[in-house]
């Protein structure tokens, strides 16, 4: 990255408009991501940040496993609201290297339901691990239902996407057959 | 980690009384790390996940390098409460490896002081790439003061920090001289 004189600088939104490589981008993000950035809100309003295991449910919602015993679990059952930062990492300066934020719901998953039975062997299969403690009384899958999410490729590669613009061509109801 | 019967799962508070080992562990992953996740309050109080950049500045208070073209400047420029997030990261289960959340206070580094100088030495020296960019006007250092730290230490080993824990011996107001 060349070095942008100050009076060069953008002045206007630093959002590009939603191509097929960012949207191939997110999707690869979120499918990859074993691991994800929780932000959940205390009771008095103030922001808390957690990591969280991350697995996808079969329509590609995020789904994580938390512990009641947990601060982020009390926060997303009190309110829902919450935002899932996933990254992929990487050497040299961290801003250089893409990853999305998720604007999501909460939405627990109950147990003793087929959406249950599913879900949790959806979690294994990404995080065998979790069978450890997958069944214990306190654990609780969660849904995290996409509003919105907001993708940083890089530098100055902004976009802000849709739920829509997450779901990949072959889930999509207009998909063509064949 | 062996199963544990449901009927014997722990029903009082997980938080164990912090030590010298819990104290080493939290400052040893805020001294490494050179990004962290930012939970901060959008304007309608929904929480907003997102990637930073991180040094620390010479009291040991976090330092972060953030654009105002970007969504969590705004936030934090409006609501100073957010929460940091720095994980050490690793093989095999996400939650089997050390993280802490940092409760903590965004206070924006003036520029033209000598405490800007002072910052942005101390953030060039550990994010020398920054040096790209952190002269845009569009740039400031914004210091995040710790109030409360949150640390898990992998399963079954969390602890409530506060500020003075996270303070070296060698940094502390009351420690021997020489």
């Amino acid at each position: 990255m060349d070095r942008i004189p100050m009076n060069k600088l953008p002045k206007a939104s630093p959002i590009r408009p939603t191509d097929a490589e960012a949207r191939a981008l997110a999707r690869s993000l979120i499918d990859g991501a074993r691991a994800g950035m929780l932000a959940t809100l205390q009771s008095d309003g103030h922001p808390f940040a957690s990591l969280t295991s991350l697995a996808l449910d079969t329509d590609r919602t995020p789904l994580i496993l938390v512990s009641q015993l947990s601060a982020h679990t009390g926060n997303l059952l009190r309110d829902p609201r919450a935002s899932l930062l996933i990254a992929s990492g990487g050497k040299g300066d961290p801003l250089a290297h893409p990853r999305i934020t998720l604007q999501v719901r909460a939405e627990p998953v109950p147990r003793d339901t087929p959406q249950h039975v599913i879900a949790r062997a959806g979690f294994l299969a990404h995080q065998p691990k979790a069978a450890l403690y997958i069944d214990f009384a306190d654990f609780l899958l969660v849904r995290l239902a996409i509003r919105h999410a907001s993708l940083n490729g890089g530098f100055g590669k902004a976009y802000e996407l849709t739920q829509e613009d997450l779901v990949p061509e072959d889930l999509a109801p207009d998909a063509p057959v064949g």
